[in-house]
């Protein structure tokens, strides 16, 4: 062991130069539990969150735990009125933002309105003491309501039936659970395995789905099919177009829709527009319910949110189903909608963190979410979580921590304790109006292009969500989503790329030929870099890959009447870890040369796959002299000489 | 595109040197149906079974065609007499093993011992006209045996009832359906998921397993439970300790266990005995059927096979369920003793043929093994695969080709026809030693210890396949098998390491710093070396790992009072790929970076991450300047003077 502890340079006469051949070292052996210790450290604490604990009195422990559950207690030591204004005017904006946007969410997951105020009362409030993130704003969204919806459907089609109400809070008790559960077992990384290409796509296919059911509402149609998909959809609102659709509401829908889209558009070009751009859901929510309430259009067929219950809250804790026959599907639409819910407000997060610098705890977001889950579906809500629209206009308005969120808690509160009454004449052509408009801003036409610029793969993934979804349904297109991501991780750990290199002139580098065409290889040498850790799932193929590299190179070498390889050099600096089967693969390779005559020889193995080598006595096998630090030094020493700059 | 197309060297003065810093290449963009099509070909076609069917004319790509389905057509025509005798003399050699291991393994199938025999007739002749191994001795084996009777024990537990021997032929059915189709669709990488430490872990508990299950045979247990589990198992033949036992029959099953276990360690000790071990089973039965015979011992208790079905196998195509409750059941019972005797008949395959240094076609073998099932289930054969010991004994009895199987098969033939009867008397009890010696054999005490000893990952698969087989059964183990195992992959996905490189002495070589601890670190640089491919998901936890090496670094640079970190080098090398998620996190990293005032170098990215860094304009946002062929290119042009050698 001792011998290779320690890297020692030799030096070595080769022609008439001297070369210095290092050994390739390997670090002192770590005991057992230490290497497990520090697997389990990097693979769950990789953010080294329980660093700050370390070596403190028990008290300070007390409130350093107290401050990592509740950030509200760091944070808010150094809250300053200065920073209070731009949190008021921000949580304003988004209360004025959310309450249309909420009447309209609560549809499409077939809920009455108020519970999604009530979502945007308790949620945001809680987020506020246990969040990290200084620029969300949570409270129902569009993609989680519609996917809520459609599973709860597909559960109980009737949704005037108390029983469905209960499976919805039902759902967001598991949503919070399972949210919370990823965050204490820190399992968030596993959220990472939604690429953001499957999200790109999803999110611009229900983003579609969504405006695609807006067309009930926008024209007025009364019998609208239930399913989600474009071509149900479609058929549906155009095969009632003749006495289906009523031409007052198309006015009020169509003409709203035009001045939302185009305030967006104006805020875009101009900063100037924000503002209008920020309170024209209020504005039209305002202007079209004034409208209708001195036309009595909604006499002429326009229809009306009608009714939407005053007064904060009720207790729903007793009506959670845990459970019967509907504690399963339950659970299970309520871990689906988490994850989704988790997905979007992590994505939310990392964004603002990354623009203002600031890190973000992934795993301790989790924990914030579930616990607005969980209390919200004991407290008559449904799965609240950060909306990508209003995150954005809170961060434009200025806020500066999570009071704007608990600002708009309570401006939320004094809306469902005074104005909903109002609420009675708003048309629900101008909820559709305003969902469309803000669901708009999902389809990301600029990143799918991108997508296929960089990375077909991704590209394939993206479509085949955004395909899956506007299709079929919701769930279909994130089953694709995933599948299609795994597929990626499968193809890159089962055919992983291997290289012929060759030497880049006047230097002793040595490269992908097909990179540097100039790179020329070594006469008598077949020089091949391994582009993956080596694992059970590929030690076969690389071993045939390699075989069959050198069979080709020999031919071409043959035709050329190039000397035949006499040693095969395999750069292993790519290769991060090897398992047993990857050392059988090897051994197996070696035996294969040796009847070909050709000598193995390794070039700069890691520390994890020396110390394997070693312990499989791989090492041996092939020669501890046939192991190097550097591909040139292997050249150096078994090739001809070749002048060094 | 054109800059970025070739590779160019520009010279550089720093300090008193001069040096050639070669710019990154990137080789001419390939169109991207060429992309695809190599994509597909290096997945599916990686062994490049289509090459030679390039530039022939038609007829002559007929016989190739033949001759890749039928592989006995190529190597038929250089067959020899001097060949055939090797092949005769192993033929008979296995034939001799293979009838007595027959009747054996069917009984752990539930099934009559004659289908054992049917399945020993025709696989092995199938097999020689389109099989590509030279070594491997096809029929029914241990394992897959065991398998098929517990999990069609499962779903018909009378095994005396007609429709479990149906279902036994509609499972067997499926099983070559799905072994043809792996091979046909060319996914036959799909086996490699089972990795190595795994089939170690999953062949022991099921060797432990099965001999635990002869207890019954061996012991003469008339009540045995029909768990698999070593608890059950265990606790059902010592609670019939006192009346159950049947001494005859333990003093037969002992005695000739010790025989075979004996002569096989003694054939492994030295060659000479080889042959003893070889004919040991058969000369087991022949001898205790004799003294059975004679000493009427079946009167007194010891069980005998009483009836063996005389002749050839009956069509049995109107006996499989293509329709009806069972074709469920069947199609997965058939996926999963398909897949398992896959995974045999390769590991065995691909072993043999590394001795002797052939190449074989796994999707071939599947097409071959799957036909073989096809046709056995429509003659009344179960699942038939490769036999690790049969195998062994073939290769060292001298077999040359294929024909042995022939030969083998004839000989099974000629029982059938004619010595069936004979084995009336044969004692269940030498059977069962039979199997107990066949199966010690899997249990792989070594291959074990060095799983530990060199990857402790590894261990813990092979452990929990073996614990899940027999605390369990076959299936939860080959689960938990599965289950590590791709858990081991998406843990390498994820968690990718990361390590800081510093210079070795005396050299341009740049290395973990914790692998040579006397390579130094640049001042006022950092070098990171990134060990994995950069996807969805490991980029934001690689994001982050960088940051926090960063911040370390610069705390303890504070402390030692050197100066801070003003350059941070990213070596590219281990970076096989990237995706849009991967550039996104280079985005973001960049961003933090610049509000901390340290620059982003990149040092040897691979031709896709260039084109992809290049295609996503990231290239531009940090300046093509900042990309370098070698991380000593990038410290020589950043960082203070360094002296090479």
């Amino acid at each position: 062991m001792e011998e290779i502890g320690s890297s020692k340079a030799s030096s070595h006469m080769h022609g008439d130069q001297t070369l210095y051949i290092h050994k390739v070292g390997a670090p002192p052996k770590k005991k057992l539990v230490n290497e497990i210790k520090e697997a389990v450290k990097d693979t769950f604490f990789s953010d080294l969150s329980l660093r700050h604990f370390k070596d403190q009195p028990g008290s300070r422990k007390l409130v350093l735990g107290l401050q990592a559950v509740f950030p509200i207690l760091e944070w808010g030591r150094d809250y300053s009125f200065h920073k209070f204004k731009g949190d008021l005017v921000s949580g304003i904006t988004i209360a004025s933002l959310c309450i249309p946007q909420d009447i309209a969410y609560a549809k499409l997951a077939n809920l009455d309105p108020q519970y999604a105020l009530y979502s945007s009362f308790v949620a945001p409030l809680v987020y506020a003491f246990m969040g990290s993130s200084r620029d969300i704003a949570i409270g129902p969204v569009a993609v989680v309501s519609l996917l809520l919806g459609s599973m709860l459907t597909d559960e109980i089609s009737d949704y005037k039936n108390h029983d469905y109400l209960r499976l919805a809070f039902t759902a967001t008790f598991f949503a919070g659970i399972t949210q919370m559960a990823l965050g204490i077992f820190r399992l968030g990384f596993l959220v990472d395995f939604l690429s953001h290409a499957a999200i790109v796509g999803f999110m611009a296919g229900a983003a579609i789905t969504i405006s695609l059911q807006q067309l009930k509402g926008l024209f007025g149609i009364v019998n609208f099919t239930k399913k989600t998909d474009i071509v149900s959809v479609l058929s549906s609102a155009f095969s009632q177009a003749q006495h289906g659709w009523n031409w007052q509401t198309i006015l009020i829908g169509v003409s709203f829709l035009t001045f939302l889209l185009a305030s967006k558009h104006m805020a875009k070009k101009n900063k100037k527009f924000f503002w209008l751009s920020a309170t024209a859901p209020l504005i039209s929510v305002v202007l079209s319910t004034f409208f209708v309430y001195i036309t009595h259009a909604d006499k002429n067929g326009v229809s009306i949110v009608r009714h939407i219950k005053k007064g904060v809250n009720p207790i729903s804790a007793n009506e959670i189903f845990f459970s019967g026959k509907y504690l399963g599907p339950g659970f299970r639409i309520g871990v689906v909608s988490g994850v989704i819910a988790l997905t979007e407000a992590i994505a939310i997060g990392r964004t603002f963190a990354a623009m203002k610098d600031y890190s973000l705890d992934g795993n301790k977001e989790m924990v914030a979410l579930g616990t607005i889950n969980i209390i919200g579906s004991l407290t008559s809500c449904y799965v609240a979580t950060g909306s990508f629209s209003r995150s954005a206009v809170n961060f434009m308005a200025g806020c500066n921590t999570a009071v704007s969120n608990i600002v708009m808690s309570i401006v939320v509160l004094l809306a469902l304790e005074l104005i909903t009454p109002l609420f009675k004449y708003t048309p629900i052509a101008v909820l559709s109006s305003i969902i469309i408009a803000a669901v708009a801003g999902l389809v990301d036409i600029e990143a799918a292009v991108l997508l296929w610029k960089v990375d077909k793969f991704d590209f394939v993934a993206c479509m085949g969500a955004f395909l899956g979804v506007i299709f079929k349904n919701v769930e279909i297109g994130l089953l694709i989503a995933v599948v299609i991501s795994f597929a990626k991780i499968l193809l890159q750990v089962t055919r992983p790329r291997t290289a012929v290199l060759g030497r880049v002139p006047e230097t002793s580098v040595y490269r992908n030929i097909q990179q540097y065409p100039e790179a020329t290889q070594v006469p008598g040498m077949l020089i091949i870099r391994v582009d993956s850790a080596i694992y059970f799932s590929n030690s076969n193929y690389i071993k045939e890959r390699i075989l069959r590299w050198l069979t080709d190179e020999d031919a071409k070498k043959k035709e050329n009447k190039l000397p035949r390889t006499e040693y095969l050099i395999v750069e292993m600096s790519p290769v991060t870890d090897i398992d047993t089967s990857g050392i059988r693969a090897f051994e197996e390779l070696h035996k294969s040369l040796q009847k070909r005559e050709v000598k193995l020889v390794l070039a700069n193995p890691v520390t994890v796959v020396m110390e394997k080598l070693h312990a499989s006595k791989f090492t041996y096998l092939i020669g501890e002299d046939k192991i190097f630090l550097t591909v040139a030094d292997a050249v150096a020493t078994f090739g001809p000489n070749i002048e060094l700059p």
